[in-house]
């Protein structure tokens, strides 16, 4: 049984949404090897875009991330941030992906994230060892680079009109939703405090 | 009827065991709140140490942290480190109880953690915007103060002699264990290959 997904298809819409909702431990049953090894960044970066957009559509922050093994181009973890899904206080997109990958070594892969990491995740990253990190949205949150590339890791910036389109309009609607889920709740306090 | 923990019992090892053990949400069924109220900061730095244990008792690396509010004394988020029991590759003490506190404002509680926070963990702690973190093992590991007293956050060590024994064991132990924690499984090939 050939997968839904092989190297006769096409990597389109359909299919990189697909992607984003599938277990990752059932990628394998969605596509084949040969369809993983075509996949461009632009494509896991338009992953990660659509499990932001799956976020947004459940009520929550619209990031999303994706880990990449360098070589054979397979998904090892994949996810989106869940503080309004989970009531959880940091799962950002860069933390859920790192969580749905497990105790693995990250040096030969890529991590994939919809936007620009915050501190704790950009800190994250450098002590798990990756290898390099692509950011698709630079335009909503400034790239923090420095802290990476003085640990070897390679940062690339590879935006997707698509996640950065959503973010800017996700902050528009929840302005506090969004402040919490950067610096915490007692931010989104003391901002109505001196209101 | 009276909890188990009230204000005539004891704060021995046998009740602090027990609220390490006890679902936070379950913890008003254990103890009252004037029991909450009488507890000392050591009191809860060694609830702290019984979570470490029950993570080593499990295979885990032993470290475990008690969320405190600073006025009522009321526990509100603990855990430990469970790198190996949900193969969970960055989940410490301190990102377990603040995962447990849930989407609450950290301004006005205590970060009680029986060991040294992490780099991740601290970007965590000042980003989640806590009033004081207490250290209950500076020996095993440095306490690295700066980026939490630059923000405003109060630190203070007080060390628990059974959380420094336990944690000197496991790192003898387990060291490749005790390193992955840190640093990742990369460091740990790192280091088998240079062997």
């Amino acid at each position: 049984m050939k997968p839904l997904l092989n190297k006769q298809t096409e990597k389109n819409a359909a299919a990189l949404s697909a992607i984003a909702h599938m277990p990752t431990k059932s990628l394998s049953i969605l596509m084949d090897k040969e369809f993983a090894r075509d996949m461009t960044d632009a494509d896991f970066m338009r992953v990660a875009a659509f499990l932001a957009q799956k976020s947004y559509d459940e009520g929550g922050c619209p990031i999303g991330a994706v880990i990449v093994d360098n070589g054979t181009r397979q998904i090892l973890g994949k996810g989106h941030n869940t503080l309004v899904q989970e009531n959880h206080p940091y799962n950002h997109g860069e933390t859920a992906a790192i969580r749905d990958a497990g105790r693995i070594d990250f040096s030969n892969t890529s991590l994939f994230t919809s936007l620009s990491p915050c501190d704790v995740c950009t800190t994250l990253i450098y002590m798990r060892g990756f290898g390099r990190v692509v950011v698709g949205d630079a335009t909503n949150a400034p790239v923090n680079s420095a802290p990476l590339q003085e640990r070897g890791i390679q940062v690339d910036i590879l935006e997707d009109s698509r996640a950065v389109e959503l973010y800017a309009r996700f902050r528009a609607e929840k302005p506090n939703q969004d402040l919490e889920d950067w610096q915490g709740l007692s931010a989104v306090n003391n901002k109505a405090a001196s209101e």
